[in-house]
């Protein structure tokens, strides 16, 4: 059940309100997203509130905190009593909580409307498939080993196995080459009580992803795409600007734009593609929040995607997106598989020219992304070569 | 009298050693420079405890606090007992007790001797004087009326009066055009119990300032010299790079690399200087910290000053202080005078293309500095035109 807001709480919304620069905001999660929201936020001087446990990244950075969880209907309603304006970093949230409460009145910037296509991923392809313009990989939703067949038996294998909701940094993802991997797949999905669907496996030249803001007013604002490169699942880099050709890079940020405008997006979206072997392009996801492929306009864009959040959800106008480096690239620092801390070995990272690392104050685990680095130079292969170097050091690799 | 540390103090300090990146650094100031130390920290993951006032920039981005003040030794001692190395933000500290716990094995950086330079301007003078390829402006030591008029019959009116040590931002700082005037300042600055001394009125073409970082393994990192204008003894805005020809700027950055090994430098060091009619560079004042003059890098150069001190005093490598952008512009933000606070006026100036607004959040008064604005662009002349349109807008010019 959602607690409703007290009169008192609802009053306390009205003012200031969410246009004015001095209203808080509220952050569902204390992640390393809300950890850099903070490092924005104390830019602008604005207020934060971020949800989440002490133990986590935005804590460390000593951004206010509110210890309780995004999927906490009673955490959710006494975030949503203190701040102007609730927002997300992830979408691990009660959804018909959130619901309610903007039913309540409160300002949920992007609307449960929009955010539901971040919680329910199969949603999310539905409503993308309905879209004039965007083309999304062929897909069904599958209960049982029979349906996923006759899926490959039009598609071929091999096939991707996905749970609508709760997947993240490659869980919930599934590639099945036979009809043995998918029973296996789908039984684990199963037993784990996550809902699946099936998707054909695109022949991928390279992937992209592209970021976008709206604001409440109407004004809309696209970065340049970037370059992505996944390793199992989860993202390793990211190169600005993506290599591409000019025509597709401007599709992609006209895709972008369109799909803003018709979500009635309050926040910002972040699109990730696939460009085929034929040239096509397909949405492989979106997220409603800012997001790892953009990590690297903090350096190399005149407004990190940090403040541009803010500054969208707030309602203020929106911050130049365009490229200060000629080029750049971030690297994810991700956990070794010894345990070690990536944090000992800061020193030798630092000597690579120009590295600008980020670490997240997060406790070392084998995959757990515990930072990135980001390097600026003339030309991607240049800054993708040192950005790798400097995440190699950090993660302790020969 | 200087509290001398504990055993157990001086043990906690033995581990682990100022050049690990988790040693805990000490900043003696919780002002703005503090404030965007913090914000550097966050991103390296360092640990940090300011000493200041509850109510000043730096606990409002929660920032590790520690109360107190630079002039008490108590605090200064309590302040060393917890952190691996001091630096400082500002000059307004007891350099005695400084001095007595850098006998005591506190890593100080840089090192009283250093930092004395900046305490006390006379001194500085003297010791700049003594140098090899350095000219400072003609000066010397007053007490009194008729020394003053002795120097101006030497070197003309008008004369500069300034206090020895305290002053920033054109406090402790009188222009003489006559002996009436030089007689006034000299009672005024005598009757706050200043000690003085006079210097020329320089012939000024314009106004520059670099940064250097100097590492304790000695390895030295120049910023590009940038172009400065002073109203009424503060810094309104900087230009990067400075519009002088190359060999003045070539000339500019060898001075300052020259100063940092000459001294000893741990830590930064901002030069500021005057190129005079006549094309000769006159050193006008040396701090010993991050610099207004320096917040320009922090969007249009690889690293920012505040990463580069913490880096500097922490023995870790310097980072690249090459620009990203070809040109940008810094304006200060200042407290109007009818006392509104520039944050209402935010949603204005964000409308400004490229504008990147720093509020410190501090309590609007007028002549205060309540934050900056740093523009990148393609031409020095775009950059100041938005920067000083930004800035007019937060401090709501016409």
């Amino acid at each position: 059940m959602t607690p409703e807001l007290s009169a008192d709480e609802l009053q306390s919304q009205a003012t200031p309100p969410a246009e004015h620069a001095s209203a808080r905001v509220g952050i569902v999660g204390a992640g390393q997203l809300a950890r850099m929201g903070w490092q924005a936020a104390i830019s602008l001087d604005l207020d934060l509130l971020c949800l989440g446990a002490a133990d986590e990244a935005a804590a460390g950075a000593g951004a206010p905190l509110l210890e309780g969880n995004g999927r906490d209907p009673a955490a959710l309603a006494t975030l949503a009593g203190r701040c102007q304006v609730l927002t997300f970093e992830h979408e691990l949230v009660d959804l018909p909580a959130i619901v309610e409460l903007e039913a309540n009145g409160v300002q949920i910037r992007p609307s449960a409307t929009v955010l539901a296509l971040a919680v329910d991923k199969l949603h999310q392809r539905r409503t993308l498939s309905g879209m004039d313009d965007v083309e999304v990989p062929s897909y069904a939703p599958v209960t049982d080993l029979s349906e996923v067949e006759s899926f490959a038996a039009d598609h071929g294998w091999p096939v991707v196995l996905k749970a609508r909701s709760g997947g993240y940094d490659g869980r919930g993802v599934w590639i099945c080459a036979s009809r043995s991997t998918a029973g296996q797949a789908l039984q684990e999905g199963q037993d784990a009580g996550l809902e699946l669907y099936v998707e054909e496996a695109v022949d991928i030249a390279l992937e992209l992803a592209v970021l976008v803001a709206r604001s409440p007013s109407g004004e809309v604002a696209v970065y340049p795409p970037v370059e992505t490169c996944q390793v199992d699942g989860m993202c390793r880099w990211v190169v600005m600007p993506a290599r591409v050709p000019e025509n597709i890079a401007r599709e992609v940020e006209e895709l972008a734009r369109n799909l803003a405008v018709h979500v009635g997006l309050e926040g910002l979206l972040a699109v990730e593609l696939f460009l085929t072997r034929d040239d096509r392009l397909l949405v492989n996801e979106l997220a409603l929040r800012t997001h790892n492929t953009g990590h690297v306009h903090t350096e190399a864009s005149t407004t990190s995607q940090f403040e541009q959040h803010l500054r969208a959800v707030l309602d203020l106008p929106l911050g130049v997106t365009a490229q200060i480096a000629a080029a750049a690239a971030m690297v994810n620092v991700v956990g070794p598989q010894d345990g070690s801390d990536p944090a000992s070995r800061l020193q030798d990272a630092l000597r690579v020219p120009g590295a600008s690392v980020h670490l997240y104050g997060k406790r070392a685990r084998p995959g757990r992304k515990l930072g990135h680095v980001t390097v600026c130079a003339a030309r991607p292969e240049t800054a993708l070569t040192l950005a790798l170097d400097a995440a190699d050091r950090l993660e302790g690799n020969d």
